[in-house]
């Protein structure tokens, strides 16, 4: 019997004897999973584990055929953690390789595993554990790279810099207040990671083909054994929904973002013409013509995945687009994509990371830059909102003609003389000239989130009891 | 003083004396929003109020300015509601139109409105109301959608379908299981729109320009006021995030993505082939030259939406990348496709419930089709496996023979003899009838979440406590 | 039966006596497309005139009644350009907007119009007239934006500035060569722009519903009439196919991915920190807060216009997935796309053809930049190769060394002493002081397409030819 | 020499002198391109055997290092073909791997290869060659598809079929007929790829970093030794265009959404419901649990592919959104995105090309569907246009009203008495039955480009002379 099964999945594949004619190259080209799929192998092992410990459970096969399932499983469990593992491509997929390496090692037994079950949810079941896993490890790194900016953000909390919009100099701010921005944005990244845990938080193993089971089978048993809070709802939908992989899908891409634009104020905070950060020699790399170049590669790579991850979460929501229920052989694209946008948004977190770490921050071109191009521009129109009581429109076209003065002088703000300011608006006294240094105006910006190295002390410790 | 100000304001935009000369009519063109941002202004002027009475409550405005300016943005807020309002384009976006036009009915204190808050945090603000609003429409119109889904399952939990995979006869099913497969797709949809309102919850007004700002606001106040949770803790990222566009964006592709397959059931189910439904005429059309027709054109559309949707996703992605802190212009691209998005998305749940509540299942064609194309065999390996004690790889096998007999005769599986079962295996006894009609099918597959009618009114049940 | 007609349209739409309810208001909303096809009127009626002559002249309709179409369409152009037309979403769509209008005008003759053709000939008729247009008004900006740059470049072609790989300094170039690289891309877009246009250049009317039709038409009339190379060939893929709209889209993206680049390089050259160019007035905004800012507004929005336009590609492409022939409704959505990438494409190349024009170049801060960071170091290792006869890897290993020892000393490269150059290398003699200035490094790159000033004449001259 | 040129590309990459840490395993991971650009290790070296060929020709080098160079890369070009050659990730790209070996067999010569040329036009010459090679395979294979489109539409130009839209039955068409509107579709493709591979006819190699070089190279020779139309014409440019991988992602993500469609109805026709065609075994796969299907795998993985391809495009799009010029590390990302296009599209298209040729065509099927559903409705119509002289609309609706009887009738058109059709319209006689058959409704499309045989045989010529 055990010989007969075997023959059956070598020669016919194992939906048996129907096919007079065999897959073809192209077909087996296009059709084969295994290229991809072993990566699951683990998840794969756990879940036929837990089905197959609930099966003798129910008394829907025997203890002994339990036992020589789970032995043979681990068995191949070891096998392909060492290497020795021969996967073929003839098989398929990996739930085939393991499944005919299990006839191989058990015999018989081996058939009964698949009792109560259909690959249809067997690999519903293994791409959502692997997919929370992923997304645990995902909210692991979000954890040690917000840490970075928590360590660089108070090391830098008084540390002035240019704020910019448009990429112009807008007002100053301190560094330590623009790693807290990063810190935000990953803390939302983290954030949706744990409810994307929480909605696939689901088992599917039991809905088999489509339509359930006459088994007397218990869902809950493999749902607790496998850690999931419970098992799905509906067996057509459990086996016709991808939402989990386009959500981390998702997920990814928005917080890929996220690195590329910090990798974008990386590679230009590197020029020459900025000079605000120096990368450390690990994360950056030279030139084979240009002997005296020092790249900012790492931080382009970076920015460059976001490309990558956005491609990934388009194809598979184009893939899903109009399939009817419930399993579609389409499905089968979802996973390179996942796999492909998890390495690499694994690589930009840990690169990130690397680079945050590494970097050194050249605090004198920044307080150099900070108070260049006018920036304390508003701080004067705030000035005279409160001293003069003009209304801040009004403030705001007195400022302007003092920039105007002020550029015509080829001089800075505070350099023009209390005539000059006069002429452009009589109240104003000499108080103004208190408000228009960068250390000045940073300090005064107490407003809860504002660029203060108060308040943002504030922050990085309500962050860091959440970190 | 008010003449000043809306001179600045009206012939000047608001950056007052500084440009010699005026945009030309291709920066009018591409830098104004007005065209679209107007959909914000209930949004912009309750922002205003509630920044108004912190400000006069924090004694940094009068209480009579506050008075002022409250009376004359009501003024407005009925105009453009009547629609007597005067939108400018010269005067940019929702803003300006707004704030010229407070100048031109109170004077001065229309100035004092924009005391400690920029543009920056207005827009911010005024997006996030738009957005959480709605998505709190979103999850309303789910829970109808859901409950269209709910009356059609339980009207039909009974009624026998195909189960499909590949589009193939797979397994017979119930209509009202199939029906419920949709209320899990759009009850994850639901938590989702649920989170993400959740993730959005914090009021960025105070952020001001970038930096937070030296008067002493309060911000609590201002959120609380506005029925956010807690003010945003960065004034940095707070002018710089659209995270809440693109999470309602992602959440709308899934959304629509689940729609479309929806629409293409439809689409296939209304052909003469299949048959298995009738649209109401009122979401139906004929054709301009072929008077048979009765084209499902609301579903065609709802499927082709998901295009739309993702297209808009890609777009903000797209924006959003590499761009450096804080605010730059490229983010006034945000607008239009949420808006458009949203729009759209709405109009295919509402076309989806209709389309729902309307049609009409015509029973008699489901159940022929069930019982067509050997939808039993898995019933017949089952059986094997159950009574025979075969593993289940055998089963198949087996019943793979038993398929390939009936087919070469031109029957179905419970045509064939017992004499013609027993030479495939001489185990088979006639008990093997038993399990081969669709009914009895449908009715052994009580797994949890599985296709028997008892379980799929469980499911009803637990869905209608939660709807 | 002027008056059947009539009212067979306006109270139970033109598919006449087989619906006993009419479409409700949803349906309505997400059917009627009128709000954006009325962009295609003129297209419509040019379409009907050379339908209803080519009619005529074989004899299938009466040259009266061709007479009276062609007199009533023309008052219906003037009405509409006029804008005294009123369009009416009750009928859907320009083609029976205007069709009904027509039977308004000249009674039952209208009636005869629709022989021998359909909407989905017609609407693809229509289509395909206003995206040739576009795509040779696309040519027309394309040769306009090339022109301002051929100007530019002629103008600086002397201009010395840094080239960067990495937004790192890497070698001199000039300001002309640069500008030459944005010729040669815009280049390539208007050879797309021809290609596609020359790929779309078939003419659908007379492919009918999808079958073609019985009436003894003449398809290479109404092409040659409506400027076509000839009729399409297979009627069922005429009104199915939308690859002109697809095509437009994406030749337009990687046009709006060329503009992005450029866009993005003024926003960066706009900086304190560089200082490269000065936007004029026109192209750039202040802020409502900051008096001192100047925004690169125009820049920036023509950098976003590429999340835009690759929403709109991916938008059509998803639509089109998986569509069976012939046509389906789904394809209604093809228009918005193209309407929408069509206008912000035209306005981001307008945009920056006047950017290019008006923008200050900045030469001083061009050179001063061109010589700091090392730029000429590849020179040097040049010169090691042509006059020491080393190798190259090892040319640039010396160099290396000598940007190092540089670099320790903060000090430029042709400031070394020949002692310290000859300690890194003995074989160094003082002719190697020629090869280390600028315009020295510039001027030798005389290879085809390089950098020296005569080179990049002799590439404008070329230019010039064929704009 | 030798030695120490190999000492600095193995220890410390070939940047050399001038890092003080090499970089770190992470660095290593994100830098390395050697993993998938190795694929272009033939275009590489017939690169390089081209540059050293001409540099020796201008006297750059000698002509025993030239002959050193070009025995060496041999050697190395049958190491890598016969798979004995050791990649190392730590020489980071094909580039290095092949060059690092070079120094190793042939020493010092080697550093002179890169004489004149840098890895930036390096790079982009493989790169190029890879996708002009691609260009001319994908040609290829779709002329091979749109043969087996005219063999099927040979064979079938009598096949009588419904024609639909919306799926719904619309007029009669043929099999052949509908073959050839796939003709239409790939035929475009193959104009697109003939056309992209016009514009990427271009050599790269000379431009160098950058800039260009001062060595007396010959562009013009390289170029036609590789088979390139012409240098390109401006050096920063080169480094810095990837249009020719847009280009070519372009053209696939359109052709790839051709074969969905094909692959949709492939999916839709095989099902029990419509039964149009029976695939192969070569192209199905039966169920691990439901013994009795039989799936059109291989169809619904072409028609997934479309996803994948959508985004590989938008994924380079937005890796080169806003990058300035000229080379910059994320464009390192191209790659990947393309080749697995490439390897993506030529599956689809060799399954596609299998599986049309391979199809049983079920005629009996077909022609029993096209006769049902009122498909000749429309032929009633025309009918009364032409013989009773109604205007087409009012035939229009006299044709729905005898639809909307026969169907209250359950019959069809040509079983109306003649008495019946004269209560809808008396000026209705009995010729009309002549035109209610399917074959005549087929026949009498005799409008180029239509159904009838005779019409489809034409087109039929048309391309085979092409193809």
């Amino acid at each position: 019997m055990a010989d007969g099964t075997k023959d059956a999945l070598s020669s016919n594949q194992m939906w048996g004897g129907r096919f007079a004619s065999g897959p073809d190259a192209i077909m087996e080209e296009i059709n084969a999973s295994i290229g991809f799929d072993k990566k699951l192998y683990a998840q794969d092992i756990r879940g036929s584990i837990a089905h197959a410990t609930m099966l003798a459970e129910k008394g829907i096969i025997s203890s002994e055929d339990k036992d020589k399932i789970i032995t043979g499983l681990n068995t191949i469990m070891s096998e392909i953690e060492q290497g020795s593992f021969q996967f073929s491509r003839k098989l398929e997929d990996i739930h085939m390789n393991i499944e005919a390496k299990l006839a191989d090692i058990i015999g018989a037994a081996a058939g009964r595993l698949h009792t109560a079950r259909s690959r249809n949810d067997q690999v519903a079941l293994d791409f959502r554990l692997w997919v929370k896993e992923e997304l645990a490890k995902t909210e692991k790194m979000l954890s040690d790279l917000i840490a970075a900016f928590l360590d660089r953000a108070e090391e830098h909390a008084d540390t002035v810099m240019p704020g910019f919009t448009h990429l112009q100099t807008a007002q100053p701010v301190t560094f330590g207040h623009h790693c807290m921005a990063y810190v935000e944005m990953f803390g939302r990244d983290r954030a949706r990671v744990r409810h994307a845990i929480d909605h696939l938080d689901e088992s599917p193993i039991g809905a088999a083909a489509l339509a359930g089971t006459p088994y007397p089978i218990d869902r809950h048993m493999t749902a607790k054994a496998l850690g999931f809070r419970e098992p799905t709802r509906n067996s057509i939908d459990t086996v016709s929904d991808r939402d989990f992989a386009l959500e981390f899908l998702s997920v990814a891409a928005i917080c890929a973002m996220h690195l590329s634009r910090l990798a974008e104020e990386i590679v230009i905070w590197s020029t020459p013409q900025f000079g605000f950060v120096r990368l450390s020699d690990a994360f950056s790399t030279g030139s084979s013509i240009m002997p005296q170049k020092k790249n900012p590669d790492a931080a382009e790579l970076v920015r460059a995945k976001t490309g990558r991850i956005n491609g990934s979460l388009v194809a598979l929501l184009t893939v899903m687009k109009g399939l009817p229920l419930a399993y579609s052989k389409d499905m089968q694209e979802d996973k390179e994509q996942v796999f492909d946008a998890a390495e690499n948004l694994e690589l930009a977190i840990a690169a990130m990371t690397g680079m945050m770490r590494d970097m050194t921050i050249r605090t004198d071109r920044m307080r150099q830059a900070a108070g260049a191009g006018y920036s304390t521009a508003t701080d004067l129109a705030d000035w005279l909102v409160r001293e003069v009581n003009l209304p801040f429109r009004e403030a705001h076209h007195v400022t302007g003609r003092a920039v105007a003065l002020a550029e015509s002088k080829s001089c800075d703000l505070s350099e023009l003389s209390l005539a000059e300011l006069q002429e452009i608006n009589p109240a104003i006294t000499d108080g103004v000239f208190n408000v228009l240094s960068v250390d000045a105006s940073v300090a005064s910006r107490t407003s809860f989130g504002g660029t203060a190295p108060a308040e943002v002390r504030k922050q990085i410790a309500w962050w860091r009891a959440r970190n």
